[in-house]
């Protein structure tokens, strides 16, 4: 305890300093950094703000802007060229050695999606041997300079590996004089840098934390990720599927913030491409002109049963989209929900079926609709619309998994587009099995 | 770095073991949370959702049911009482201490998916002639009992009314001896307790806060919600969403966790509502059907142009309905939506149409398709296309608006419903179009 006692009051200029170092004046700001011990400036360097840290880097002569921006841990100079002006940016990088460029250019690639560019490097951090009141000054210290809220204080070792993890109630709850590492949880659930971020969503939702830590392959803590950028990803991966499921793009940006060439853009791209999978029904009925010459009744019953195709296709497709974004179906379950979706399917289409037979028996009794052959024809339509539902169900349940297993998002498998697939098969199928009941009567 | 590799597949068990655990049969489950260490027992009964923490709970020999039942908060505890059979849901109360009991049954009096019935009655208070010092002494023995992660420190009157609020980073930061009226904020954002859980979720997001005090009319405060139970919600909530916009009803549980009765009920109900609706087609056919019998062409191009308009529909509806669920877009905005889709439909209307118009006269060059009237069909089948299109986004933009302003679900305007209202619509247009364009031609 006896050797804290200096660095305590050595570090409380440096606080003074922290305090009112928004208040200097640039060229203040630089005679104050040089009159500081290098232990010192270190710390000072450390504790201020990204902007802060980009700004005085700049301001230094070439020379020592080498030594202190290689004094930084890789993900903080990446956070400080983030932050210096673009023009900066490549010669800042350029002073870095070999090693940390490699890995400074690795963070600023981070793909915004994913934990590396949701994290935050601004976290609470406390030493093994520290006893808690220690840790508790400490932390009241770090609080000056650290935006966000503090709930929990990552313990690293000398490498910035994380070796455990204490809560702040827990720290409030701990007898003064205990050890760090004597009440720290070893067990840290922590997400690696390249984890999607609705992944880190579904970690933190699902154990109810306030935040995770992001390590590296070695075990180092590089940021945490916190439950309220968990609450915007969530909203936005949920409106961005959901959209999807609708036929289109996602918008990226709120309806009456999305301009109208943008909105037009981002619809015209999927209807394009579904009124062109749909040209295929213009193909499969010219094959079946003649039976509709013939049986124009035929063609009276086309919409009500391949729409009742689509119709189950979209449940089908939203149910799986939605499960497996929650991650309650996985890839591996895919004969399981294959299963289930023809069984549910061929309920359903029996229940549409026995409608639709009553329907055309109904006007049959009521106005003679559909002449001698009534009987045959409610059968096509009964037989055909198990069928078409059976199949819209099977399509719409296993498109998801056949863009996932392509490693396209299951989301696009929307509604309009299982029934675009389901209309033209489900034309097929309807005049085979007209074809098949009503060869030698109706056609 | 040695002692981490334990911890790596500590926390990966109990992660395993979630995943697991709807897999596992009840006695199964029993066996397994028996095996975990208390810590990992904890972390696993925490992460479980709220039926499968009641169905271990009620399987549980008596005397461990009442330990880990206590453990959990009162909101937990009362939302695990609330899935528990109705029938053991006395003799669980029955195992609480008598401050929970108490607090428990106060809770359970409030509606599931309101502010009551969200929210949390363990929240950390302070009185605003406390100093500083004081409070931070206070809120230390405060969190032994309380069980849930401590953000603000809620500053309350004699009365239990809610004058300000302090969080726990500012309470850290301030000088010892200051006086908590003299810098707690005044204006404390607050809910009442009927607060609908969708609407709290949009607060919290929208002002980035960790927790909301919910307060009865007196203005007194009754609990706190957290950014941890909203999280829960916000996905729920998009999930219901997601499913009643494929077109069915909202399961209420994970895909594999329905029956899968309840799976073909949930499904059956919309299938049928939507078949009759589709019955409308025949109906409006069969008024056509001397039309088609004359110009059997005119039959193949109907499944192309029904479906153009419900995928625009599609489009709008899901556009809507997400826009009004994340409050971007309002009941009064009506004829802004109008104006906005009405351009958006005529505009994918247009493109669609061309693409449409160059596939009749295409074939035409090609094959001959379509003999000497070849461009009015073009014409017919083009002209139709942009007046779908362009009733499809109104009828999908204008739908949600209608069923909100009667106090329906706007996400009841699922892309099947949209689909099947312009698939009627839809064939009018497309005949009279035709009835127009071709009359002394091909009809």
């Amino acid at each position: 305890m006896s050797d804290a006692q200096p660095q305590t009051s050595q570090r409380s200029d440096v606080d003074q300093l922290l305090d009112a170092w928004r208040t200097l004046e640039p060229q203040e700001q630089l005679e104050r950094f040089a009159q500081l011990d290098r232990e010192s400036a270190v710390q000072l360097l450390q504790g201020l703000t990204v902007p802060a840290q980009a700004a005085l880097l700049i301001a230094l002569p070439p020379g020592e802007r080498r030594i202190w921006l290689r004094l930084l841990a890789p993900d903080d100079a990446a956070d400080v060229i983030q932050h210096a002006p673009p023009e900066r940016r490549a010669e800042l990088i350029e002073l870095l050695d070999d090693i940390t460029r490699s890995e400074v250019t690795a963070l600023l690639a981070y793909v915004e999606d994913e934990a590396g560019g949701l994290m935050n490097t601004r976290f609470a951090r406390v030493r093994p041997d520290m006893r808690v009141a220690e840790a508790l000054r400490y932390l009241r210290r770090q609080a000056v300079e650290r935006t966000e809220a503090i709930y929990y204080a990552y313990v690293l070792g000398p490498e910035q590996e994380l070796m455990g993890v204490i809560s702040f109630k827990e720290l409030l709850l701990a007898p003064d004089d205990q050890l760090i590492v004597d009440i720290m949880h070893r067990d840290v659930l922590s997400v690696p840098e390249t984890m999607d971020q609705e992944e880190i969503a579904r970690v933190i939702a699902q154990r109810n934390l306030l935040a995770v830590p992001v390590v590296d392959s070695g075990g180092r803590i590089k940021g945490i990720v916190t439950i309220d950028d968990v609450v915007d990803v969530l909203a936005e991966e949920a409106t961005e599927d959901i959209q999807k499921l609708g036929g289109m793009e996602a918008l990226d940006l709120p309806y009456w913030r999305t301009s109208f060439v943008t909105l037009v853009r981002k619809r015209a791209g999927w209807l394009v491409v579904l009124f062109l999978g749909e040209m295929l029904t213009a193909t499969a009925m010219a094959r079946f002109e003649a039976d509709i010459a013939r049986a124009v009744v035929l063609a009276v019953f086309i919409p009500l049963i391949i729409s009742s195709g689509g119709n189950s296709g979209s449940q089908a497709t939203t149910l799986v989209v939605r499960a497996m974004a929650l991650g309650e179906v996985r890839l591996h379950e895919l004969f399981r929900v294959f299963r289930r979706e023809l069984a549910a399917g061929v309920a359903l289409g029996a229940i549409l079926g026995t409608i639709g037979m009553t329907r055309v028996m109904l006007w049959q009794q009521l106005f003679g609709s559909y002449g001698e052959h009534a009987s045959l024809l409610a059968m096509t339509v009964a037989l055909s619309v198990v069928a078409v539902v059976a199949w819209g169900a099977l399509a719409g349940a296993l498109l998801p998994f056949a863009l996932r297993r392509f490693k396209f998002d299951p989301a696009s498998a929307s509604a309009p587009l299982v029934a675009t697939l389901v209309d033209v098969s489900g034309l097929v199928i309807y005049f085979n099995v007209a074809q098949w009941l009503l060869r030698g009567t109706l056609l």
